[in-house]
């Protein structure tokens, strides 16, 4: 079972999840594109309508693709879900994705902490009553961690405090409403895998890029996508992530807008690496009452880092790219430490496919032929939510 | 401003600050009335039409006490009480205090982590917009921690790692939906004091216990109350707390019923140095931008250890008390370190006034008189809610 089947990365997961022969169920509430079209954004890439999606992919693959518009936000309709499905696993990507959505005021900071933390909750209990043995992979966010001053240990640390020693969750420091719902959901994950016996991996991703994957290619063509394939492509402030938002502006001939000096770092992965990811650990579940953490990333890089390999790669494409530092609207530290383990997903033979190059390389020439779409709303790219003010 | 003004600490709270000549605004949505009524209790002592209560305090006091209806979930109607009476500090007691409460099923536990982490949210979206430089004093609980191997550090722990140290926040343990929507809160009021300046207390409360305070006194008298300005006392297996249920047991004659072996231990506090406690941080207020927690309890006890400490007191008072332990219906473990740090309010001049054994001399006669309001809801008593089943 995919929550959020129609996002991002719900998309091509579900694509290759059925490549493999898996039977899929797909639930979304369409909320992303409802919130995408309120702050004024628009996908670079056309979706459709979503039955036609589903009918398109479900004819693909033989059948095994079921389709269901439905709310975690409604526990009984939930129920009923995993009742009736009994998924073996479920990937659980149904929340609102974005930190500055959250901060535009009290309503957006509400709505995504009742949204993401009701929606888990919702969902934790439809599995303890109705599939206790299904694995729940959980996209939480790198973000989780802010920049503390020291290594991050994936999820879990070991103190020794005044001669004593006990293993603890890491401690946290979320940046926004956003990822404090991130946070909420962790500790509710833990702690209903301690107490029910559920399992479940919890995965701390990094930020993602890229437009395609392989599966969303035309049978037997080695770079036509299959436009009805296709995953969504966001770029303005509020969905668009920081390497994507790049790429659209270099498209349209606009500066790369780096908020503040660049210095802050964080983790990125590609979008195709991430499915490589979350397949990992589908394939090797937790025992029972077993709750992990992962971290879901390929390397560190600067904001100026992924602003200059823009600039350089986009020379390949007669792209003109300027940068342009604006003041952030984030509060965050400028220079800091940061440096997150990465373990696990190495360990079960994790290895990136594409280097942030390699996949520019892919992602810029789809850009450009729906340069269009991304001209029409480039006034949705800059910022205008300031972290520090409360509405 | 005492949000939660019609509760088992608003009430003392909203005496004893009026008594020194505060101006106090008590806020209620009465839920707690609500709550108690649902789950077949009822408080030992009768609280009668908050109105009547009001109006009595009010003249009592010189008409310095306002009192409105409102719920914390409606973010505008907090926001207009901020913008009218801009506090100068505001105590937040108004959540879902109750661990077995949000363990009943699935409603419950959606119902008290939406109450507690959005009602938080909203009244800090309020003071940040309508009264920025309010203290706001926040009563969370000890038992955010759960029961780590290491002593409990106040809020913040430095922790050295590969050869690099920072000051963190120290790992949470939530035990239940109802700790961890106290954790969320934490999170979110962390996180406003960072990013916007406000300025907080976070009080991570042990158990409370007790019925009275001196403000409650009929004027003149040593040991005569006046019921008209007494608080709740509840007894059920919901919101009654162990003390509290063993107390309320003792004087029906019931055996008072320890949850497993009774080795679990926790820290406590009187409900009259509760308030000491709260006046405490309200004198020394944070400076902007401070996020500080305060650990709030006299003394670490074995719920054993409290069964027996009634056992000898009430035998002063004829009481014949017998112990039973029974299964617990708790996840919690039964023998475990547990050693949490408490400096912040002693170096403030805290000095707990009652012992436990002082403390029950006063609460049982009280509710030997209430003995028929006990008798009527005895079988609310009794656990049966078990926190390992999801409904």
């Amino acid at each position: 079972m995919v929550l959020g089947a129609d996002g991002y990365l719900g998309r091509p997961l579900s694509l290759h999840l059925l490549r493999l022969g898996h039977e899929v169920i797909g639930v979304d509430n369409l909320s992303r594109r409802r919130r995408v079209r309120e702050v004024g954004g628009r996908s670079a890439i056309s979706l459709g309508n979503p039955y036609i999606w589903y009918n398109r992919v479900n004819e693909l693959h033989g059948g095994r693709f079921d389709w269901r518009i439905a709310d975690l936000l409604e526990g009984e309709e939930v129920e009923y879900l995993f009742e009736y499905y009994k998924p073996d696993a479920v990937v659980h990507l149904a929340e609102q994705p974005s930190a500055p959505y959250s901060q535009i005021d009290r309503k957006h900071a509400v709505d995504t902490q009742i949204n993401n933390t009701i929606g888990t909750l919702n969902v934790l209990f439809a599995i303890k009553k109705y599939a206790p043995d299904c694995h729940i992979v959980k996209l939480g966010t790198m973000g989780e961690y802010g920049t503390p001053n020291i290594d991050i240990a994936e999820g879990f640390i070991t103190i020794t405090h005044r001669g004593r020693t006990d293993t603890l969750p890491f401690p946290k420091q979320p940046g926004s409403f956003y990822h404090l719902s991130k946070e909420f959901d962790t500790q509710n994950l833990n702690y209903t895998c301690k107490t029910w016996g559920l399992r479940s991996t919890d995965i701390m991703q990094g930020v993602v890029y890229g437009v395609v994957t392989d599966e969303m290619k035309v049978e037997g063509s080695i770079d036509m996508y299959d436009p009805a394939l296709m995953t969504r492509f966001d770029f303005d402030q509020y969905f668009g992530t920081a390497l994507n938002r790049f790429t659209a502006q270099a498209v349209i001939g606009f500066p790369l807008t780096v908020y503040g000096e660049g210095t802050q770092e964080r983790s990125y992965i590609a979008l195709r690496d991430s499915i490589q990811c979350l397949m990992i650990a589908l394939d090797n579940p937790p025992k029972k009452g077993e709750y992990r953490v992962w971290h879901q990333f390929d390397k560190v890089y600067s904001v100026m880092q992924l602003a200059k390999l823009v600039q350089t790669v986009g020379k390949e494409f007669d792209l003109s790219v300027t940068i342009q530092k604006i003041p952030n609207p984030r509060v965050e530290a400028s220079k800091h430490y940061y440096n997150p383990d990465r373990d696990h997903l190495p360990a079960h033979g994790f290895k990136a496919t594409h280097t942030i190059e390699e996949e520019l390389r892919i992602t810029l020439p789809i850009l450009i032929k729906n340069k269009d779409r991304i001209l029409s709303k480039k006034e949705s790219i800059m910022p205008t939510t300031d972290w520090r003010e409360a509405k």
